[in-house]
């Protein structure tokens, strides 16, 4: 209830701050005897990783994780499975002069009005790093998944003014913003680079699809399965906003157009997204997120500091231009762990 | 854990079917001492109420709330607060023929998936009605909020096409649609209208203001005060996406135009929504919500029955052709309960 | 959280006092398709209402049961299922003057320190009343478990100075103490009348056995099965100590007398009470709880009022001189609630 | 709810097996500001470290623990606290040779049973070492009570056949066995003694008080004081029961014996243990708990291998003949965890 749980079968419990030793996460709920290998972990954590091309931050942390417990001769023995990650490249000298000022955009001041203390070094625990510790889990959750056939892909759908159209799932991993449309994927570089070059920051959209999803998933009427993906995806840094199937555009639609009508062969569109009262329908899951343009900017801007006086701030440090790419495994991640949760649940339940 | 409760000191658990005997709720957490009567619930009850104009379903529920515990002389004790309302109008007789067809839009289909079991009258479980559970709990929290100085505001931002422009909180309950808009609100009231005749439905978008929240409420990293309004409201039926302050068009900005710059007077903008790292900053909280288009409509649509045979539907029944005006007492509701209970919890952390 | 909830998946919520128009209760995560009716609750709520016998209270509730949701065509439907029973023989005028008095014993000083206010009537929510909303729901846990083929018996041990010798488990049901042994039975009838006429009260031991229990069950580290069932028994009031399988006894043991060494054909003995590292083992379940005199007596006592002057009170209106033979099927509630929560919990960590 | 937190609002995750490489533990919700050293948490960890004397395990851990977050600057930030402790003296040999065999009185044969897979070396996870990562926790929480000048104390009460009679909390830690009475504690020494050399072990009893607790902590009806202390105890292995106050003997008095009266001086005598209707009196808090005799003996014992085969077995290793001595530290920090989290819970429901 503190905060830094997550999930109720499936559950982790995460710990750690940008500048300190190391950060790492709890999974519990894991069912035993599932095969897993920290190269499971790995590969998602290198997919977050930072310094992986030229518009991301230059931040070199090689994001090694350790498994700690729960895992015996390759397989999972239904006990907690701790993993650290330690902070290597954590320079927090160039934080130094920033201890006393708030960063516009960022948690700083609102940390110091809850805490009355913080740990101000790249963020602390507010920072994005965080994140890593998300990953982790969601790639044992994603093992868990795979053996039900169920798929995660996100992708960037908009970057900056570019909009991905043709969408291809199997471009995804080719490019490096993660979009589904190579085309679109070079005008979305583009834009990047030029934000980094104007010492300034760009946002943007990324798109969800759970694929293989049963019909079944999700509790109402709180713990309805768009609920808790909802909750999932907004408590990442950076998301402004969750919208499902046509969200925000079924406003354009009527009813008639809107509903998804079904046929003996299944539904004819799917405007619901695939949740429908909440509850999966077998029908792919999609949803998007919005993503801000990153807080960090090496521009000069208003702000005050601990002592409330005005001045002025540049937020050096390595930062990413737009965070899109390198939220997007950590988007998939909390999917995962949403979807790994409802289906342990789903087994309570059913009728034996 | 099975999803009918809500909330984790201000906690809530929702039970009752639409044509079953009655729905209710039981309210937990609730601070002892403070002043409550049967009229604070009622006030809510009767905002959310059907039948209340032309543009709301006739279903003629005057929806009494009787308290059944928790309050004594007036006053709460500390005690859970058990709350009852009858069901009266239910009219099960139109669904009879309905029994075995899946209605499009609607949880029927999920949640023949998820149970193999369902009560079909009106939607049973999953029928708008059990938000009558939602409203008078919210009504509590408000009453506990309003101690704190903090109010909640919603209104309809837009209506199919039209949306409100000049906004003025003080209009939202002086017109049927509850728009804070009183031009708007007329545009928005002969769109319903339209819909009606063509046997359709419309949708909308609500907007949600916080006014007077405290700077330091929400529990980083995953139960962030977004993260949890998040799924308040997305947990809401016919709720397809929410976002929060610039939300999805703060992709159309930079970082240097979307942060929100800080002088000694304050912050210079709210495009954060008055929420960084997932805690208050003591600016207004803004969010809103997309309502989709009412799934039940008298226009025919494709479907298919329990044995998955093609089939023909015209949804009969007492339906809004447009949700919205009924949706926001209960968007006002949710949120009410979040910040409640992220109030009550940030009483625990403080330093005594 | 706030401490009216108990269970993760076979979940329950209760309120009500003991005065107040009703108690109640909202049981959740009750597999769907399950065969239920009012009869199955009636049946425990039957035995442990008072008034039943010459050695009880003489409050004449009939505490008939209502479910309100939840249940469709004589089964569950996986909604939650909303219990409530009316509170009808409720005679507060003899509380009224007790209205300033702290009864020994009694929970009233701890509440009105705790929460500054009370529904001083009849003991409030601190009464023995409260465990009919444990009753009916453990009474659904009892067909669940029935279905796996586990079976629940609890009796008395020893009440007074009179203990069970020649154990019999039939024999409980046909002897107004609940004692498995007939003989024993009289002599603790004996003591009880005995008690009433000095206008004192006694206390007792009951035992508790889970027959048919599967091995698996329990959470380890901290939600092991005999940890929640030592919660869950504590819970009731009059509880004042718990043990399992050799007990406060096995001090007296050898750890090569106390073990119980295992063969091909299953255990040895069963010192470990059928628990072992928290998990069930298969064997038998047995556990012991005591159960302390009434606190309601006729007998003066000093006290002290609301303003803590010192006082006199005699405990007037209808109690029960031993509380042992109603404190069993609220026993057998609680030991239910927790195997069938656990039941469940099983079935989402096996492997698929 | 998978087992491996404890708590609501300060709570705990702990992680590790008594071999691999580490065990540690993620403290939530320890309020901000407060102040907090390594020194703190390794004062407790050394009075449960194997190897003090010699009536304990020769296993010789120097359990340093490390803090890798959650503390800034000698303070704690309200951010997660992770703690680790390496296990190094982990000598798995003498284990290979029971991989396949079930210890009598171990819960070998239960995990078996529920997990199908299991790191059988040392007990895995079952090992009483994973209670280090309760003591280091524990820890924390006495510094929090210590600011509200709330003192745990704990005792041998009874080991073997040796009862303590006069107690002085002062002389606790003056002897190996952390008797109350010095003389007793002579006795109990030499018992455990004789029985090592019998290649036996032993048990006892432990009594625990809580003094200054504050009246009305205790969450009814299911998150009473004393239902959540009896759960927090018996979560620790070896623990086989709890009583409260008079507990079992309560049985012996009756009720106007049994009943605390009360003066305007304060109650009169402590049967209820410092806890009425689940909530805390203001009196000292006592309860007492039976630890079984050690299961690990050297003594040659019948049991079962893997494939259900009878074989007998010698417990080598190294062990103490009776764990009371270091059960002692663990049930301190228990209590602890339990008290800290009802005072936080207490400040949410209070009058503000």
């Amino acid at each position: 209830m503190p905060g830094n749980s997550f999930g109720n079968i499936f559950k982790i419990t995460s710990w750690g701050e940008s500048h300190g030793p190391a950060i790492g996460v709890v999974v519990e709920g894991c069912p035993h005897g599932m095969k897993l290998s920290v190269s499971d972990l790995q590969k998602e954590l290198d997919r977050r990783r930072p310094g992986q091309s030229a518009i991301s931050t230059q931040r070199a942390e090689d994001d090694k994780a350790e498994i700690l417990s729960g895992v015996f001769e390759g397989k999972t023995t239904g006990m907690p499975i701790s993993i650290i990650i330690k902070n290597k490249d954590a320079d927090s000298s160039r934080y130094e002069k920033m201890k006393s000022l708030f960063r516009p955009g960022h948690a700083d001041f609102a940390y110091q009005e809850k805490y009355g203390i913080r740990d101000y070094r790249g963020g602390g625990r507010s920072s994005g790093r965080e994140t890593a510790a998300r990953a982790a889990p969601g790639a044992i959750a994603k093992v868990l998944l795979a053996k039900s056939g169920i798929k995660i892909y996100a992708f960037a759908m908009r970057i900056g003014t570019v909009t991905a159209d043709k969408i291809n799932l199997d471009e995804i991993e080719n490019n490096a913003v993660r979009c589904a449309d190579k085309n679109a994927a070079k005008g979305m570089e583009k834009e990047i680079l030029k934000a980094k070059e104007a010492s300034d920051s760009i946002g943007g959209v990324v798109e969800i699809i759970v694929k293989g999803c049963p019909a079944g998933l999700g509790d109402p009427v709180f713990d309805k399965l768009d609920a808790d993906l909802a909750k999932a995806l907004v408590s990442i840094g950076a998301v402004k906003g969750i919208e499902f199937g046509s969200g925000f555009s079924s406003v354009n639609m009527n009813g008639s157009e809107n509903n998804d009508e079904i046929s003996s062969k299944g539904f004819l569109s799917n405007n619901s997204g695939g949740i429908l009262g909440g509850i999966s329908t077998g029908q792919d899951i999609v949803m998007r997120i919005a993503v801000k343009p990153t807080a960090s900017i090496a521009k000069e801007q208003k702000t005050v500091d601990i002592n409330n006086k005005n001045a002025k701030i540049t937020v050096e440090g390595r930062h990413d231009p737009c965070i899109v790419p390198r939220i997007i495994p950590v988007a998939e991640a909390m999917v995962s762990l949403v979807i790994a949760d409802k289906l342990l649940m789903q087994r309570c339940v059913r009728d034996d």
